[in-house]
């Protein structure tokens, strides 16, 4: 059982701490590696010793995070997670395990989040972890640096979509214009994280968007790629994440699906649903699960089972809601 | 000459008038008709008679700004204008030129403003009308209702891309902070204005991406739409703008280009560059003019005398740069 800290209080166990070593999410993205940048810099800035620690490679457009990788050259006394919702997403590579089984501070705001930590602080409120982080090292006295900034404004772009997502409130926009006049450098920081599409990608959306399909009188809309598309684009599958906002960013539509052949043949299916719809009652169906408005199930069989099971539960659901 | 107010000077003249004209500019966009609807509903609190005014007709996805549209139901003392860089970007119906012949007041956050009316609130650092506009409500003594605050919302998010572009400051974020505590409704918005295409725009991006072609070693990325395709697809043309932020989005790209063919024939093409590169002094040598990182121009003679022009000048200026 974990124990819940205040700001505060996270800040004061950091502060007495020393060796520090800064654990990430498998399959990083900008806020967990954000995060670690902006808690590592601070760290620095108090002339502690600290490293981050990710089991998986840091994705190239981050590089400018400038994260200093643990490379076992300081025997860490306090393991600190940032932005990991359960202890099985640290992953497996780089003597993460080992350092995973005892996670001394964890800084989260992941509504999920199972408590694997001795000491966490949580705000399922925050719409990124770096709002919360930026909190914190305020509280530690450390001045926000441009480049601390930089790696907060990452975090807190990335995880809302540059301010779109329905996680967003007045505090995410209040952080936002702090970490601006501590001289992040926003026009640079949106090019690179919003407008840095690979060819790759782009062709794997146009073949995506080539197989637009719409469904129960406009209410669905799909798209799919077939794991031969894939191979052939060459695109890097975590590049494909985003598509799965397309389909329901058209006017009309209640249920957006897409469907990604995987190396094994299967279907992933991600679902994404207008407000009033639930996406979770959907996948749940066909053994999945997810948010409300965020789910995803995953079908054995060919592209057309894939697609009648899913739009059979999708029609039950628009159904069911319409009756209720 | 106009003569420039500040803040506080344009809310007292505001405050010492009544039956006030709201005049938008034509061919509508969120900000010049939430700075509308904002400003009528702000005079309205003090017990003003109001009514906004504007040549074109108000898109349908703009309905909720719930718009006191004028017709004729008092005889205007002052006539404001928001949003309106020139005069000749009020248009000519609507008994719109009747008034803009002589406009008392302006707000407006264009560099290029040339001063038209008797007194003037300029601020070019505003990223959009509505953050200033915010500004004059608040030192008016009018308290932000959560309608208000939509109305400036929908001014602040379309002309940022959603706190994207690189015209967002931290008073930006501030100032969006501002109103969703005001009560704005932050994803119903977004969705209402991000997430909302209509399928005949999306069938236009799909044959808009079907033609993207790259150049100069991935340097320059072209898409392209004939008129042809552009009436098969029944898309509203004001619906193509976004796309001309497609080709620059690509990774190495630093000139995008978005060729659009008009029913006379001719291609209008859409320059979108990277930091550094000019897209003004492309587009001039061709006859256009624009921005630094946003110009076009319009040539006669069929798709490909139109390409190779223009990639002409774009090879041109990508040289003159590198030698420079």
């Amino acid at each position: 059982m974990t124990e819940q800290l205040t700001v505060q209080q996270m800040a004061e166990r950091l502060l007495a701490a020393d060796n520090i070593l800064i654990l990430c999410h498998k399959n990083p993205d900008g806020d967990t590696l954000g995060c670690g940048g902006a808690l590592y810099y601070a760290l620095r800035a108090l002339d502690r010793t600290a490293g981050v620690l990710c089991s998986d490679p840091i994705p190239p457009q981050y590089a400018y995070l400038n994260l200093h990788l643990y490379k076992g050259e300081f025997e860490p006394s306090l393991v600190v997670a940032v932005d990991v919702a359960g202890i099985q997403l640290f992953g497996e590579n780089n003597r993460v395990p080992e350092f995973a089984r005892h996670v001394d501070l964890c800084i989260d705001h992941h509504a999920g989040n199972n408590g694997y930590a001795e000491y966490t602080l949580l705000d399922a409120g925050a719409a990124a972890t770096a709002e919360l982080l930026c909190e914190v090292i305020e509280a530690m006295g450390v001045a926000l640096t441009p480049h601390i900034a930089d790696c907060l404004y990452t975090g807190l772009a990335t995880d809302t979509g540059c301010f779109k997502f329905s996680s967003t409130t007045a505090r995410t926009h209040r952080v936002a214009a702090k970490l601006v006049e501590a001289g992040a450098h926003l026009e640079e920081l949106n090019t690179l994280l919003f407008d840095n599409k690979s060819p790759e990608r782009m062709e794997a959306e146009r073949i995506a968007r080539n197989h637009l399909e719409y469904y129960l009188d406009g209410r669905c809309a799909l798209i799919y790629l077939t794991r031969d598309e894939i191979a052939a684009t060459r695109v890097d599958p975590a590049d494909l994440e985003e598509l799965t906002s397309l389909p329901i960013s058209i006017a009309g539509v209640k249920v957006g699906l897409t469907l990604r052949q995987q190396p094994g043949g299967s279907y992933r299916i991600s679902v994404r649903t207008a407000k009033g719809v639930d996406a979770c009652a959907i996948a749940r169906r066909l053994g999945g699960g997810g948010h409300g408005r965020a789910a995803g199930c995953e079908l054995l069989g060919n592209l057309e089972n894939a697609k009648s099971a899913i739009l059979a539960e999708v029609e039950a659901e628009l159904n069911a809601r319409e009756e209720g």
